[in-house]
């Protein structure tokens, strides 16, 4: 094992816990830990943090893991205003510039969605601006993928998805999964999504009221798009021109994200919005 | 406002969080969240977390926060044994070289405790070996300081403080208040106290467990010592010779806070500790 630093000192602290770490310890995680020590520890003595300080941390943290339950993520939504959530997913999915970009997941998709023909109309309850979405998912060299299967979502026209109202609205509201041809070409109906605010009234939208940050996301649509030998694309679109587009509560915009929503006053719905899924090779993961 | 970065990218993810702070915002607090944003990312792309050691670090946080109740504080726990308490202390507490160190106070003291005469005994269950503690509490230049509140406890002969055991121990057992008289000196009986494992049936203990390090603890009697117009002493004295002395699961030893434990074959206890308390005037904090 490597010598401890026996007693602990202000200058030495970062050694004295990184030098306590057993041998047989998995190497990941001794990396891992060893790193966080040193980077939390900068972080202390960069601000001098002081006791009172410290106090408030640890309730903060505790409150934050006692609003968790099977319906809210409290951590989850501390790491996405931190922008924590938007650079793991950003470095884990790096991808050539003309390949479509992921985004956050969010706590909202569900398993189990039915598969609709293409066409299919998702807006259950029939309410909201309706809207057409469509376009097609090729590969890198623009051929399309067919057997890709997109899983969409969205919230209703009041800013809610449907699990958060299990009540209200019909099961399934705004969901679907739908498989692509030989073109790769997808379309459905659905209804243009609005802007709403994350769950704020907990510990983490306390912290932005202090912040003098707002909770609201910009509207979108999101998109699973999965293919056998391509990397699945997490991501969504957003509606351009939305207030929020500039100052996401969670950073999930990405400017090669953001879709024309035309109107058609010709068409079956109201709005039509085209975007194409560029997918990359697995093996370039 | 800072002007703010419309769209997260993994270059300028700091800046896309911390530009978005309000104009608003208690100095202070921004100081602080934006430079635990700077670290928590620089941390991030130090080790290039995963999507799937991401997702661990929110079942631990959460895991951690449900442990938390009355009784037990598991996010303190996680800050003990990451060094981050004794850190926060040590930059909070710089002191001249001669004075006493401070150490963490640990989740044990009570408040309301008796006062006593001094030379009372503190052991009301008799149980442990004998040790009379003794020392003066004096002022930088030696000067003894009269009127110093010395509040001390220890754990049991079996490694629990009284409040974890209220059905198996006496009330105050271990626990007293003695205040110095025109001589500053202090004097009471009590038992030598033994090392003892931190509680580890949690996510804490677990993740000692998967770094390969112990959780005990080195014996120890706790001191607050204080008196007006000088900086409260919050410290341990240790007991020499222990086996955890280099290997404090919280990081709380201190070179200068090892104390002797004489053998006393005639005395009226089995042990005697002396240790002098050096405080420092308020005005140096």
């Amino acid at each position: 094992m490597t010598e401890t630093i026996a007693y602990f000192t202000e200058d030495d602290s970062v050694a004295a816990v990184t030098t306590r770490v057993g041998d047989g310890t998995d190497p990941r995680l001794a990396r891992v830990m060893n790193a966080l020590v040193a980077h939390l520890h900068a972080f202390i003595k960069d601000v001098e943090l002081t006791q009172a300080e410290w106090a408030l941390a640890i309730e903060f943290l505790t409150n934050t893991g006692q609003m968790c339950d099977g319906n809210r993520q409290e951590f989850i939504l501390l790491s996405d205003v931190l922008g924590v959530s938007m650079l793991v997913d950003a470095i884990n999915n790096r991808r050539p510039d003309r390949a479509t970009e992921n985004t956050v997941l969010g706590p909202f998709h569900v398993d189990g969605v039915p598969e609709y023909p293409m066409g299919a109309n998702i807006s259950k309850d029939g309410i909201g601006e309706s809207c057409l979405f469509e376009g097609r998912v090729v590969d890198l060299s623009g051929a399309p993928i067919p057997g890709a299967r997109v899983d969409v979502w969205s919230d209703n026209a009041d800013g809610f998805y449907d699990v958060q109202q299990p009540d209200v609205q019909p099961p399934h509201n705004n969901r679907g999964v739908f498989v692509t041809g030989t073109d790769g070409r997808y379309w459905f109906e659905g209804i243009k999504p609005v802007s709403y605010p994350i769950p704020d009234d907990g510990p983490v939208g306390q912290m932005l009221g202090h912040l003098g940050r707002h909770p609201f996301r910009p509207a979108h649509m999101h998109f699973i798009v999965s293919a056998p030998g391509h990397e699945t694309v997490i991501t969504h679109t957003f509606v351009r021109g939305d207030d929020y587009l500039r100052s996401d509560a969670v950073f999930g915009v990405k400017k090669t994200l953001i879709a024309d929503y035309a109107a058609t006053p010709d068409g079956p719905t109201i709005w039509k919005s085209t975007f194409d899924f560029v997918m990359t090779p697995e093996a370039t993961q």
